[in-house]
């Protein structure tokens, strides 16, 4: 009404809450954590179940909603990247839509892997401007990483992860007896993301592995040590994912590993995994670090050891210097215009670096095959 | 570590700021608004642009960016519901994917009406998981109610704004002068949200809108009156919205005249615009209040005095009862279970009602139909 009112500024905070916890048996009728956060008898509920998930907890899955006399629409999704697209996301919004629930007390259920979760949570963010939903995460990969955070994606337009949000789920519930049936494969791929973090910021994770790794991969986690080994990783997570749960801060400890590996897996993503390309990636920073003097011998030979004590076999044949290069260039738009790339220093901590150079990929290519090279033994002679 | 570590909450803030101003000539050069909170000189814009806005303004934006030494990819966009669509949503993500912007200081510009801020404010919240946007409104329904809030939104499925995101825009660019060329028609089509609010919250906007709101539509509000009448209802949506802008709150005062325009706008979307479908609802709700007894006489004559006063024209023969509760049904999935639809009990106030019945909305429209009957004088004898 008057002059003065040409300006009016907004400004008011969200608050962002969820729980993570551990659950013994999941779909056991007795446990009520699946239904958490919602209209119990009476209510509805859309669920989206992994098909291999599905083939292994079906019947006790329907079971359980029968139980509680809650309405169960189950919506089968196959696992693999193959299924991260546009068109999943637009069926499940389909299909939801075609399934009215509430708006605020009948969260979304997803459960399945990292492929899973990222897209039914991007389906939930972005229906009616966002729904509830509640993770169960079915793989290791999304056990300690994708399920713990609150990013969502698919992939558009030849890239990774291009299209999401930031989407906070309800609540996490983690069961880790569900990991019993993931392929050897699959439990390494997770196991890279452990890896991750115990490089670049848990010496004392890094000595667990070194300990327990291997039984545990070999027990898929069912031990008392393997979830030892969870329960930190989730910790490690959760230490730097939550004082920046949108990213504010662009130079992100948890993006050790994720700068080459980007390109990697989109190049290559009918045969590397997100964690195998990870993994490359760490790889490969080791060596510029090592290279730089950033990193001394005994470290990087620490490192390179505790990988082949895991089994992990990382595919060194895919690295492409051209390729990692335009990799780099993208999280360089992606990071605000800085390369801001963590390096480790020690095991158990590292730096970020904006000064990566493009000559540096190819040595550092070549450091690591003469560093795995059957007949060596020594860091110093490559 | 231990056994006590098997529950994590994570429980953050996020902070939501933006600005809105009035700006007297946006495109002016020395006016450097549309630049702000980004690189200048060497920098990128992505600029969104209605395409009728770009046959006005389109020589003056290009040289507005060349001055500024500002890079700019220029994507006109047709105006209309028509275009609110999933294929524009991914055609601005593709032609964005293919100019790459730094993720945080290069924010998207979206220049036009509310479905242009609808679709680009989706895109901007789904790229990278959102990069940063700044609306112009150049529509009268964009500048007192799109481009003010943080609501983004496309149609799917048949359902109008069925997918969308909450993203707070950077910044909202309020230049009036814009509305000069906007057809009488959209220029109605904008006051019926501001007689929305007059009606069920603010008295003194709708005095102002019964001493000069014909006379500020005739002139496309570029008087002095007409520049108050829109301070004003920007206000009074500004202390709506702020407080409540996640929508925690599901009853809404800005919902009124939102109920059962979602069914009517949908099934007549061809040849109903936006505010021209909430004005009906509007006229629905005031017949209900009115046989309710919630309303007076003289309160419900001086509404319909006013919207014939404003030219208006409300096109009551689209009113159907049955789709009008289909619509009603959807917006009980929309506020979780229950009504909660304002209804006025005075000029500038109002209740939440949450028990509205099928048979009221088949009277209301014969109520609606005998109190603008030619013929008739007195709202007492219908
Ligand atoms: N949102 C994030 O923060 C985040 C973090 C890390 C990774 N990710 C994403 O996660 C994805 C990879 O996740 P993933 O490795 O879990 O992939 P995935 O979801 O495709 O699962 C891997 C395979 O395991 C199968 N599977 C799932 N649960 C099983 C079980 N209990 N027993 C047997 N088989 C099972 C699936 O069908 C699939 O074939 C990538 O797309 C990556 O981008 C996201
Ligand atoms: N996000 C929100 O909170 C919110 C609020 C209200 C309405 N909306 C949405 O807004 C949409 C309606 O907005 P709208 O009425 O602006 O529609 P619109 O964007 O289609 O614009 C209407 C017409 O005016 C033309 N136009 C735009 N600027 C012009 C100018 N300066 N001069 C001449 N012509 C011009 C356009 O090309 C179009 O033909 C609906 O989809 C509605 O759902 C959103």
């Amino acid at each position: 009404m008057n002059a003065a009112a040409t300006r009016w500024r907004v400004s008011e905070t969200r608050r962002v809450e969820y729980e993570l916890c551990n659950v013994a048996d999941v779909f056991d009728p007795a446990c009520d954590a699946l239904l958490a956060d919602g209209r119990r008898a009476g209510g509805r509920r859309f669920v989206v179940v992994d098909e291999v998930v599905l083939r292994h907890h079906g019947a006790r899955l329907a079971a359980y909603f029968a139980q509680h006399g809650v309405t169960a629409r189950i919506v089968p999704l196959p696992g693999g990247e193959g299924g991260k697209t546009m068109e999943t996301w637009q069926h499940l919004l389909r299909t939801l839509d075609e399934f009215p629930i509430h708006r605020r007390d009948e969260p979304i259920l997803a459960i399945g892997g990292g492929v899973l979760t990222d897209v039914v949570g991007f389906a939930a963010s972005s229906y009616r401007r966002g729904v509830p939903h509640i993770k169960v995460p079915t793989t290791l990969m999304g056990y300690v990483d994708a399920a713990v955070g609150i990013k969502t994606a698919i992939n558009f337009n030849g890239r990774k992860n291009r299209l999401g949000s930031f989407e906070p789920p309800r609540r996490v519930l983690l069961d880790r007896r569900l990991l019993r049936t993931l392929p050897p494969r699959h439990l390494r791929n997770g196991v890279c993301e452990i890896v991750k973090l115990a490089v670049i910021k848990d010496a004392a994770l890094f000595i667990l592995l070194e300990r327990h790794g291997a039984a545990s991969i070999a027990g898929a986690f069912q031990g008392e040590a393997g979830g030892a080994i969870l329960d930190r990783a989730i910790d490690d997570m959760l230490q730097e994912l939550a004082p920046n749960l949108f990213e504010d801060e662009l130079a992100r400890v948890a993006d050790f590993g994720h700068t080459f590996s980007y390109g990697l897996e989109t190049r290559h993503e009918d045969h590397l995994l997100h964690g195998e390309a990870v993994l490359l990636d760490i790889l490969v920073s080791v060596a510029i670090a090592h290279a730089r003097g950033l990193l001394a011998d005994a470290a990087a030979a620490r490192i390179l050891a505790l990988v082949e004590r895991l089994g992990l076999a990382p595919p060194l044949e895919l690295l492409d210097a051209t390729l990692m290069w335009q990799s780099l260039l993208d999280r360089v738009e992606h990071r605000n215009g800085a390369q801001r790339v963590p390096l480790p220093t020690a095991v158990g901590t590292g730096v970020f670096v904006n000064d990566i150079r493009r000559g540096e990929l190819a040595d550092a290519i070549a450091t690591l095959q003469c560093w795995t090279r059957p007949t060596h033994d020594r860091i110093a002679e490559c």
